[in-house]
């Protein structure tokens, strides 16, 4: 602490240093850089290589990395994404690599294990002691993003005979190579999960209490196939600070903390976000990090099938080219029964969507969705058409039956997408595709087709044409 | 545990319970629910009442509360939501009230209290003792929202001269009443932070090791007027279980945890999503949870906002009515047009809004964004041209001027509406309106209006009329 009486702004004193080292950069002094760097946490500093990559290029970031003290190396690289830690395993040495692999927290040793080729993993694993190499092999196999592949085997693990005494002993023995000590896990003679213990509980209790009679023998866990998005959820709804995942058996296989969760839930909201909005998975990759190329691969594909969807829009219309061409006011008209359709389905999906995603909403809630949505949508659908009606006669001089056709398809139009813009969803998650995909987008080419219909329907009735 | 060797599906144990008291409470067998309740943990018996109330109504709800261990319902109380527990306070009596206010950690009754009308506050803090009295009246000073309204004064606090012995005896005195032990903080006399110490160091350093020396100085601090939002961007960031909150003197004023944060986020990442899908804030309120008049009230103003603005693309449209009767083709490509660029700008909005969130973009990025849209939009609009060209002159037979009109707008749209979408929540953040409230809905009325204009602007160049 600098001891200063006041707060200093971190954002601020991030910004100083950097240029700082900017500065220090363009005159190529790498020691002082080195010790404006070590100024900082692990976090800042991870950050401020990334900045360093983007300003100059990947080769200063690596030297500066390879400057940095040992223990804080392994520390930064922990911190950094995956594709920044291919680019520096590419540059480092293989003595660098094996020591920070032999550093890293062990799921952090899988992550950057599970990102590499496999011929280097297998030369990595040839000098790893058998039964390390045992264990590694294991969770390799676990699906990516499951909980098998998110958790630590590195617990604590007590004996319900244990005194309180002896577990805290023992925790001050193996605590330093732990995820987290706060919560210690009692295991039977196989291995099966029977307890759970806060290290709290453990330093509040008397010296002598036995652990049994203080732990907490229903535990919640996760499987290891679990996919992690139910894993965050788990979190969510019990705020634990960890979660015991166990496999068939419920034998003890892992942990997975809180901390790794909070990246889980920023990288699925970001996953549902982008599908909402049209977007191909980014794969956690950075906006500024991503090629044009690749902005237009995860933009393209989503564009071209939506711009196809047209086809058929422009096929509804052309069959109305009688229509349109006879009352060209109808046309008028079209880009805002559209548009409000749209947004009457996007209101509705995403309500549907956040229901689901924080597990309000379930399947069994079907019927009563659609009927929520059904007055919603009667509701709102003649509010809009009572000022329509006044608009279309009075300030546009059109005739009523011009106006009605328009506010007879508004009502239509809003009830009809509420209920696509519901269903959809909900529908996507019943077959296993994922809702967020079915939102945005893709409900809007489908509520724009079915307005036309509906519009094109309606003029013929009232306007017999 | 129920000794099973199999894991048990957690959420199939819990429809199993709520059908079982589904049908006990039909048969009025409250004592026999209650057991069944207690079968489970309180974030799991909250669930259950809610669903009782959703299934019955509020007065089984309660009597059902209220039959709950006292212990049980005060742990239950806090894992309600906010419209539950006023509906609770309602009905039980005072006694009953005090009770749970007095037990419930500090952070909850603060929130509790928030939620009562003033004259209840008073009557409350009227049988509070005088130092406690003033405690809250603090907090419950602090601004919604804020890192102040979040935090919890029950922290343990050391002194630097302590020895690690010394330091585990206060913690085994006071920890039960505290929100966490895991982290501590070393104050000096006048209360200022100068260092936080977590639980683990102590455990697993020798006795009589001094706390100064295995504090950690420089801690990452919250200030109390902090918006919460940046507080859970500290949490992402430095993946930490508690955080500290200074005032302006660096004064240590409370601390706020990883489990309150967590629900943090799940409200603001409700609320951007909401936001991007047009739905005005629903207060954390469940979808099923709302009214028919809730939910058109969280949907009517967009609606009719957005619906308004088409007023003005109609008035565009009408300007153009002589360009529509002499070549009504143009009408069939008109959705298309609009589609696509409503599609290409909700993608540049998303990414740029994620961006944003997750604090990978700032303001300062606004060219490098721009120049890369730009780049984006030209390749994702010529390769939609292409395909458009052929399907206009081989598959619609129209005229390749007609073709021509359409591509090259098809062009111009998408590259426009990729700025919109870009540009649009940086500026919005730039004059403090939330990024999420310009994407979506309001972003695409405006790309509808800018791509009829372009559209008819290449059809009076190309087509002459």
């Amino acid at each position: 602490m600098e001891n200063s009486n006041i707060v200093i702004d971190m954002d601020q004193a991030y910004d100083e240093s950097i240029e700082k080292i900017y500065d220090l950069l363009e005159e190529k002094k790498y020691f002082r850089c080195r010790d404006e760097l070590l100024k900082h946490n692990e976090v800042e500093i991870a950050e401020m290589l990334v900045d360093i990559r983007r300003k100059f290029d990947l080769q200063r970031m690596v030297v500066l990395f390879r400057a940095l003290p040992k223990d804080v190396a392994v520390d930064v690289f922990a911190e950094l994404s995956t594709d920044d830690r291919l680019d520096i395993i590419d540059i480092i040495t293989d003595p660098e690599l094996k020591y920070i692999l032999d550093e890293l927290d062990f799921d952090d040793m899988i992550d950057v294990l599970e990102e590499l080729p496999s011929n280097i993993v297998n030369k990595i694993l040839d000098k790893t002691p058998k039964s390390e190499r045992k264990l590694i092999n294991t969770f390799l196999k676990y699906k990516e993003d499951s909980a098998g592949s998110l958790m630590t085997p590195d617990y604590i693990n007590l004996s319900k005979n244990n005194t309180v005494r002896e577990a805290l002993d023992h925790i001050k023995d193996v605590g330093l190579d732990s995820e987290t000590i706060y919560t210690c896990y009692v295991l039977d003679m196989g291995r099966k999960l029977i307890g759970v213990v806060s290290l709290k509980s453990l330093v509040i209790s008397p010296d002598n209490t036995l652990v049994a009679d203080i732990m907490h023998d229903d535990p919640v866990v996760a499987h290891v196939d679990d996919d992690q998005e139910e894993v965050s959820e788990l979190f969510t709804r019990f705020g634990y600070l960890a979660i015991p995942v166990v496999d068939n058996e419920f034998r003890l296989v892992g942990i997975v903390t809180v901390d790794d969760i909070l990246d889980v839930i920023e990288e699925e909201t970001t996953e549902d976000i982008e599908r909402m909005g049209g977007v191909i998975d980014t794969q956690d990759r950075e906006y500024l990090d991503m090629s044009v190329f690749q902005h237009v691969r995860a933009r393209l594909p989503w564009l071209f099938l939506l711009m196809c969807s047209y086809f058929i829009t422009g096929g509804i219309l052309q069959t109305f080219e009688d229509a349109m061409s006879a009352v060209i006011a109808l046309v008028i008209y079209m880009p805002m029964l559209m548009g409000t359709g749209g947004n009457s389905g996007s209101q509705s999906s995403t309500l549907v969507i956040r229901g689901m995603a924080t597990g309000e909403l379930e399947l069994r809630d079907f019927i009563k969705v659609m009927w929520k949505e059904i007055r919603v949508g009667v509701i709102v659908g003649i509010c809009l058409s009572i000022l329509n009606y006044f608009r279309i006669v009075y300030l546009d001089h059109n005739p009523p039956l011009v106006a009605l056709t328009v506010c007879v398809s508004m009502i239509l139009i809003v009830i009809i997408a509420k209920l696509i813009g519901s269903m959809l969803p909900m529908l996507a998650k019943k077959i296993g595709i994922d809702p967020a995909l079915m939102a945005g987008p893709m409900m809007a080419s489908i509520t724009d087709m079915i307005s036309l219909c509906t519009y094109f329907i309606m003029a013929g009735l009232f306007l017999h044409i």
